[in-house]
């Protein structure tokens, strides 16, 4: 095998097809024994615990075998083959179809026994109810509906902005193509709507969706709620359409199509492909066929009606097993030639290839952290800008971080000199855009959900190759939460910079105030949430989430301007809470945060100078951070245990502090409309009213023997 | 004015035009200068405070003057006229439009000193930085992107509801049309394209979408994120397009477009109107003209031009004055024909009549409350199956609920006898679906977003006419998350029934497994998050869910079969938490909750019988509700005040409970993809594990000085 390449050199619109595979002329003849074989397989596994999903995997399985035997570059005995293809199973519930064409072509840890295990106790199985991306073979964690679409059109930014990066003539180090299959599902939920806009305006013409069109959903027939001409609509997104009538059978067909789809030039492109869910069983065509087993007898008929023993149970015929027999053998040959292309890509383009085969094992330049100003203005500086000030210069110089926002560039201050717009390079003289595919600024559209849901795609294309970076404001992250979640679930470094994050904001009002967002996010497990105090606690906070490996941040920031404090230290911030004021003589710890830390100093002040209360300061930026610091560390930065109370102020709900303060100055309302410093004052976070409440707790502690032990709202 | 009725009669799609207005022949010749009055105006009341989004209100002036002055049938001196059109501004940032047009046409609350408080520091401004469901004239809060226009198509939805249950002919008691203003940013956001594609399908034809069609967003130019052909989507999606090229300047091509969408008898309709942001400023079509005031010497400028006084500020020709003068009177009369109409209709057909009016009223009918069994099987029974059999009694009997699912049908238990879907009734022949506008139960698709922000409009149709319920797995309920805050923050009353709400869900695994969703709406403000423990605590909380006029809820139930409790009472839930096992010699409080409510049960017998430690029990179901509860009540249920130490037993992230409990069996990671049982076990969840745990809590307690204070997980 060769490698022959298409490749019409614009700018990672590349089109290299190593190895090309032989085409329709080589069809083997045992498809109908392996469908049959491949049917039966789904429907015993569902059987033996009475449960998962058949009838989707069933319908598929002619997609599967077009794909896995014939059309996708991929190595079972080198699951994380750099340049392999990235297959997606948007609508994961139907699982047993990758797992077990993932068995049939050999990856090792794919063993019968393992597939067997499939919604079984086991507790070590790799068969979950949707696949998971911690195991073999398996690129992204799907299920919840619509997310693994948009995860693909990240995967396949990926492929087109590294294409472009490291591509030389003569040496297309990454040409992979992205398969995705969804169903009926994932076309109504409006985070995959808000990813096809986007794909096709981005013209990533290596990806592929391969809809798996039974018109069957939960609850019946598709016509109960969704009658619209989705391939017109798929046009109107600017995707290519291919149609395939018969695709429970027309294997011929399907890989035609999909070689089509492979060769497209200027478009995604979106197969609609007709099956039959639940395809000779009982109850095919209908929903019944969708989440449920089809019961001993049903199964036994469908073996009898294929002239398979009825009583024979996970049964693959030797000819079944030598049908995907070469496959990876296939596959090392591909990893071999690729392995030689980059050697030599290395020795003709030296430099090159020393960066690209560090990103290839995820490494930043050993220099990154000195992008960072060692010290900052002392002007007040909004936190977002802080992020500027510190982020910025790191993505000017690191290849690995590309930034995109939704649409909000000139709020949130992350453009640095020079950045260039990741877009098709033809905009630059349609639309007059500063981009091509080697840019790694993402202009994401009012598509927050999307945003998120394509960067945990742009991370998983292989790990920290890419750090995705989003931003928003922050209110506008529970749009994206779904997607938030799926990279904290699948330990993927993602870094949401949230701006406009209090009351503080303004103007906007109570559908742009958080009050309760960050109780979330505080919660998510996999997540660091961290308010940062000023522009030093910001650099702790991108030196937090940048060193985070393996777990998401969000980053979240004022949008007006805060004082710079002397007392803050970026290396607090690693320790999630420190203490920014200590006095021995303390009676009162005072736990300030984020937009609204100085309030914290101003009141130890102040409570000092009119009551005598001599008060500590404890900067609180990430919970998660604090959790993990050993327990004589917690203690001495709260000496709750030493019986001084500790009050929190911030304007968000409480919940959750509670593990930390014994009384919050917080907000269990909505915010209000107005500007920003009026809404502080509107809702008593302003230092004199602050000072009566802490002094007044404190009387009420004194005189209240149950108080102690119960969390107060202030 | 005479009622002309121009109804097809055909199950609601009713085409009643009350009073037809004068068309085209009858246009003002003072458009000129009551356009650049009120361009003027937006631009004195942004420069004011020198902030604001001047450029969408402005571009949007002549499309404003149709819909107010010639088209939309409203009444400001009775703002709340029942079948008055509904105006939805989706594109809420662009305010000052709708707030301008409402003092120009008399809303009395809009004085002119109102209307000029826009973005000051005044706390009573009805001039919020968005469109507030509060004010007068205001029928949804908008400004997080694509909701209002959801919210549209639940307003429209409504509409077509009460026109199929209670219009007879000759009596269009429900006739009003909803128009919603869009910017390019809702048709970028996935709730917006949910909800379009749902409002296709039901062929909505009394909705019309009016797209500000000026192609800037914050970044600016729509091309640098969407080139697809909308035009083309819409229509695919089921919708009438109509094209106005001159949206500035051309009213009497807009007010065509506008008769010609009233008029469409089988699709919604979609207006796209070319439009030029921040016309005549000298940022006119610029992503500049957006966000900011356009600096006085720029607004001087532009009186200048218009040859207005350049020194003026806030000027109202009378001429302009005039134009509007006649609305107010219009108004009254179309409120007293609609008034007459009800009257005659009521006594036509008293019944009906008189379930209207009481309707109207927002009132259900008296005996709601006895449809809910005294008693429930004995048998083990899974919550969401104990809410089939509580509400689905109501929602037979009782009209103000519109009960629908993400497509979750065959899982939620929420179909009634003899329920009706919601949809156009064509479907009953081409479709083959028992489905007509009167229906109650809606097919909302996988569309779980849109779902939530369609009930919004649904409920905001008038205060508790419709009582819009809501369905889906819980976790899914992260997807909806910022229309379930929508409906908070507007105090409508939705209840949203989430099931599989427990890693006892199993086998889905943790992309389907809540660990932490419920700490977010445990935090929202004015939200019930009623997790109920059997179907006792389940009518306990539909009771209280019915009960919260003001208030949206979330009813959190299991998939699995849990005991029935003997100890558990309905009114309890109404307290939030409540004693279930009383001991005065308890040494321990173990709080359960929901589906793990009878772990505690177990627990504290096992305790007894293995260790001799006295325990006491506290279900927990709705926190929000406990908060409400006198401090004495509080202090009872948790005897915490007594150094009572209290145990939680729940399989959530703990934050929030550290207000109630000391010690937490609690998650702090993801779930895992096991069998129900398996996965509780994995995680601890069985009455030995959790047995052992509180026991040795309660022995590190007596050794370790410094553990009383700490919240523990164990």
């Amino acid at each position: 095998m060769t490698v022959e390449v298409l490749s019409n050199g614009v700018n990672g619109v590349s089109k290299s097809v190593p190895s090309a595979l032989p085409l329709v002329q080589k069809l083997s003849k045992n498809h109908d024994i392996v469908l049959k074989t491949f049917r039966l397989l789904i429907a015993d596994l569902c059987q033996q615990f009475n449960g998962g999903h058949p009838g989707g995997a069933i319908g598929m399985a002619a997609i599967g075998v077009a794909l896995w035997k014939y059309v996708m570059r991929y190595a079972p005995h080198t699951p994380n083959f750099f340049n392999r293809d990235r297959f997606v199973l948007s609508n994961g519930h139907t699982c047993l179809f990758q797992y077990s064409f993932l068995h049939l072509t050999g990856y090792k840890a794919m063993t019968f026994e393992q597939l067997k295990s499939y919604h079984s106790d086991r507790v070590d199985a790799l068969c979950p109810g949707h696949p998971e991306i911690e195991h073999e073979g398996i690129e992204v964690t799907t299920g919840p509906l619509g997310q693994g679409i948009a995860n693909a059109v990240g995967l396949a930014m990926a492929t087109k902005n590294l294409a472009a990066t490291y591509n030389r003539p003569g040496f297309d180090v990454v040409s992979n193509h992205t398969w995705c299959m969804i169903g009926d599902a994932c076309l109504q939920e409006g985070v995959a709507l808000e990813a096809i806009s986007l794909a096709g305006h981005l013209r990533l013409n290596n990806l592929t969706v391969i809809y798996d069109n039974n018109q069957i959903t939960c609850d019946g027939s598709v016509d109960l709620t969704n009658t619209e001409d989705v391939n017109a609509k798929m046009r109107a997104c600017g995707w290519d359409v291919i149609d395939v009538e018969d695709g429970c059978f027309d294997i011929e067909g399907i890989i035609r199509a999909l070689e089509q789809a492979r060769a497209s030039q200027h478009k995604p492109t979106f197969i609609n492909v007709r099956t039959v869910i639940g395809l000779h069983s009982s109850v095919a065509g209908t929903a019944a066929a969708h989440g449920a087993a089809f019961g001993a007898k049903g199964v036994e008929n469908m073996k009898t009606a294929y002239g398979f023993n009825p009583d024979g149970h996970f049964v693959i015929d030797e000819t079944v097993r030598q049908f995907f027999q070469d496959i990876p053998a296939r596959g090392e040959q591909w990893v071999q030639e690729w392995n030689q292309l980059v050697s030599n890509y290395s020795t003709q383009h030296p430099e090159l290839g020393a960066e690209f085969q560090a990103r290839v094992r995820g490494e930043l330049p050993a220099n990154w952290q000195d992008h960072i100003p060692t010290s900052f203005p002392e002007k007040d500086t909004a936190s977002r800008a802080s992020t500027g000030l510190v982020f910025n210069p790191i993505a000017k110089e690191v290849k690995s971080f590309m930034v995109g926002t939704a649409d909000l560039s000139p709020s949130v201050n992350m453009i640095w000199s020079g950045k260039v717009d990741f877009q098709h390079p033809d905009l630059r003289t349609t639309c007059n855009i500063n981009g091509d595919y080697s840019g790694r600024y993402i202009h994401y559209g009012i598509r927050e959900h999307a945003m998120c849901a394509i960067s945990n795609g742009l991370a998983a294309y292989a790990p920290n190759t890419i750090i995705p970076v989003t931003s928003s404001f922050f209110m506008f992250y529970l749009y994206a939460a779904p997607a938030v979640r799926m990279g904290a679930l699948q330990h993927l470094q993602i870094i949401h910079c949230a701006t406009h994050d209090s009351i503080g904001m303004g103007e906007d009002g109570p559908t742009h105030q958080p009050i309760e967002l960050a109780t979330l996010y505080r919660a998510m497990p996999n997540l660091l949430y961290i308010r940062p105090g000023d522009s030093e606690e910001t650099a702790g906070a991108w030196l937090a989430a940048i060193g985070a490996k393996k777990t998401p941040s969000i980053i979240s920031t004022s949008r007006h301007a805060l004082p710079q404090l002397s007392q803050t230290r970026r290396d607090g911030v690693a320790h999630g809470a420190y203490v920014l004021a200590e006095s021995e003589s303390a009676t009162v710890t005072l736990i300030g945060v984020g937009a609204e830390l100085s309030f914290a100093l101003q009141v130890a002040e102040q409570v000092k100078a009119q009551k005598g209360i001599t008060a500590r300061v404890v900067s609180f930026p990430c919970q998660r951070l604090f959790e993990q610091q050993p327990l004589d560390y917690k203690r001495e930065v709260l000496r709750r245990h030493r019986g001084i109370p500790a009050v929190v102020i911030e304007p968000y709900a409480p919940n959750g502090w509670e593990r930390y303060a014994d009384a919050g100055i917080c907000l269990t309302r909505f915010g209000h409309s107005l500007p920003g410093k009026a809404a502080y004052n509107f809702f008593g976070y302003e230092t004199d009213v602050l000072t009566t409440k802490v002094a007044g707790y404190l009387e009420r502690l004194e005189s209240d023997v149950f108080l102690r032990g119960e969390f107060v709202e202030l």
